[in-house]
């Protein structure tokens, strides 16, 4: 059995995250997708686990590699979480039509491989991918700790819905995106949101120092997860202890909002808080009012909470793959899904309009050439008809209207940083698109 | 808006719980059921909820009254928690039949004051509660913080759970229960179980130094939460830290095994550690797959657990109240519901039949004479025909088979203890059966 080491993904990290070759040497140094499998390697198995093997929330073993690949299909059982009820209807059915030629399709990856389908998958450290085409399940596999009724944390593509539901409530009236932030949220008067507007929330073009690297300990986002109650806090803390209190800390610009793309979670949590106060209900409540009943999931999701009961809305959602791939279906098909139109077909089109594409250049995503953020969702160019949900770890929803297609992908990647994944999922997703458009008629 | 003070349940205990007086004595001291309604106080309510109606794990404030009236109804929202999945298949329909004259039955209490059962609800702190009669629903409310789809802590209710599936593994022959407990769990060695059999831990007749009384802040019970997670343990703390740890301390007798009732919630921890190395399953993975996936159930049921992910046995199971109905149906059928056998008829009629009276007597139940305790349920004398679930604040699944009748309740009296529901519930629950029986034909 290999050795566990206090091993957390930021000290991972410290090996570098500054571009596709780094990252890719921070991954080889560590075990593969085989050698970490949670279930081969008896993570949380036995009454009870034997020491070394146990996964606490305590001693920030959740987050270690290779325990957070149990973890992230274990999150409710690690702390506090508020339900995302599904209904009481019946699931929507998803017809499977399984595509055995897929596994074999190949592409190059960015940094010159090459590479099948099936391989790419335990090189991403897949826990679960679906692929749908033309509504049907045409690829399912699970791996490790997860299955097909087990909920995985979504990470950062909790984001996308957060900014779905903002963008529903601004469809109906019920919030203003020209508005100021403090309209909804006066608390922040004295923050950097002071003279942001809904809309630069929504598309992150807020300009606030803080640091996203995960990398660098002292980086801004330790005391976001730590105030969001996602990691122990030291015995001396005397940091935030909610979300809340956190984002009232953020006091400093670092240039002027509106001018660029800047990818910072708390601009989530902001958003949470202004949907939470102008529709008057609880993230979870309206995610199952507004889309989780709606669409006939197959089990309730939930997110992770903070120490008052906020949910937290940059990263905190967990949900089963399948019923993510609903969530696809129905953005494929222009909120239609299920028999009624569950989001507007024009915010659906906002999004795939995407954003200003010179504030996104600023940000310097080399893999992401003339994308936008829109409505905290990814947005290709628009010939190339995708948009996406994307969670740091690997997760993905990718919407590829061109070939007809959505993928649901769940990962535990060690390495937090989008340069270990999407130079094999980019150019994988593409070729599966192709192949689909080439073999069907 | 009333004053909240810090006031533990504990600590409203320490006016004396040793009999139905002082019980009554302590309620009269409190706000009312209608007083600390969560609801209308505001608890746990807006983004974020006012400093002062905030529940917090951190600061034991979920225990506090009137706020765990809400807590009651939220637990997953304060702690990581087990689910106890549903399963896809439909819910079983719980035809309705409401029957208006409930209400205005009249009984009175063994204090000897003239009520009617709608005056009950509200003096028991009544959160929710569900009367059947044969096979239909006649009466069903829903006070507070709970609604037909929340669960709602079950408190004891489930070491019934945990002695229902450690008989029915026994029915298979995959349990023991003359074997001693060491057989399951050595690690119980040099513990007071190191002579004791299953059988002794399922009825409740083992010798342990441990105080159950929750008005004395030193007794072994509050260990107990802190090992098993549901309170926040001190600065200094150098107590258990999981609840085989705690059960790994208990090694001083009080007397012998076997001879006497002795009502101990670690018994059921240790059923619970028992049913686990004997099935091979987690306990919320084996009551899903036993009872909850084939009772045809609503919802999805939960444990609150430890920090090293065990389900906690002696009192952690949420439920909704319409599936706590359905399970008493379970048990009034013989344990036949929903076209199948889901418990073996032998185990239902081993628990109506009951334990040792001579046995119970030994412990004083003033409330209850010529009851037992037999696989962790409460069983009264064979020509009432009643065999109950019983968890501190008022939690009761009142299965009354002379009557054809179920009771489901939950509830947040702010006293734990059984003398201040008893003296109410146990001759509404009477009244209503023979108020059923008299008037149906």
């Amino acid at each position: 059995m290999m050795v566990f080491k206090s091993m957390y993904v930021f000290i991972a990290l410290c090996l570098g995250m500054s571009g596709i070759a780094s990252a890719q040497q921070a991954a080889s140094n560590l075990p593969d997708a085989k050698a970490s499998d949670p279930k081969a390697l008896g993570i949380m198995q036995g009454f009870p686990p034997a020491p070394n093997l146990q996964v606490k929330f305590a001693d920030g073993s959740m987050w270690a590699f290779p325990k957070m690949r149990w973890s992230f299909s274990h999150v409710r059982e690690l702390g506090p979480t508020s339900n995302v009820w599904r209904g009481s209807g019946k699931a929507t059915v998803l017809p499977k039509n399984i595509n055995k030629t897929l596994d074999q399709v190949t592409f190059t990856s960015l940094d010159g491989q090459n590479l099948t389908w099936e391989q790419s998958l335990a090189l991403n450290y897949t826990d679960g991918i679906l692929v749908m085409h033309k509504g049907k399940i045409v690829y399912e596999k699970y791996f490790g700790a997860l299955n097909e009724r087990t909920p995985h944390i979504a990470m950062s593509m909790t984001k996308s819905f957060v900014g779905t539901l903002a963008a529903m409530l601004a469809e109906e009236g019920k919030l203003d995106t020209q508005a100021l932030v403090t309209q909804y949220v006066p608390e922040l008067k004295d923050t950097v949101y002071a003279d942001a507007t809904v809309r630069q929330v929504m598309d992150m073009t807020i300009s606030v120092q803080y640091s996203e690297k995960y990398s660098d300990p002292k980086a801004e986002i330790w005391d976001y997860i730590r105030a969001g109650g996602s990691m122990p806090t030291p015995p001396n803390y005397s940091g935030p202890r909610s979300l809340y209190e956190f984002l009232q800390n953020l006091k400093t610009k670092d240039g002027e909002h509106g001018n660029a793309f800047a990818y910072k979670t708390p601009n989530a949590e902001v958003l949470g808080w202004i949907v939470q106060r102008a529709s008057g209900k609880a993230t979870a409540e309206l995610l199952s009012e507004r889309i989780w009943q709606k669409l006939g999931t197959e089990e309730d999701a939930y997110f992770s909470t903070d120490s008052m009961g906020t949910s937290v809305a940059g990263g905190g959602l967990n949900t089963t793959l399948r019923d993510l791939a609903r969530v696809g279906e129905m953005f494929r098909l222009n909120g239609n899904f299920n028999g009624q139109q569950i989001v507007p077909a024009s915010v659906v089109a906002d999004i795939r309009r995407g954003a200003i594409k010179e504030n996104f250049a600023k940000a310097g995503y080399t893999t992401l050439p003339g994308w936008t953020y829109r409505n905290m969702w990814w947005v290709a160019p628009a010939e190339q008809g995708v948009m996406t949900m994307r969670g740091i770890h690997g997760q993905t929803l990718w919407i590829d209207s061109k070939s007809d297609m959505v993928i649901a992908r769940y990962a535990s990647n060690p390495v937090a940083a989008n340069p270990a994944n999407d130079p094999i999922s980019l150019p994988a997703y593409a070729a599966i698109g192709a192949h689909l458009r080439a073999t069907s008629k």
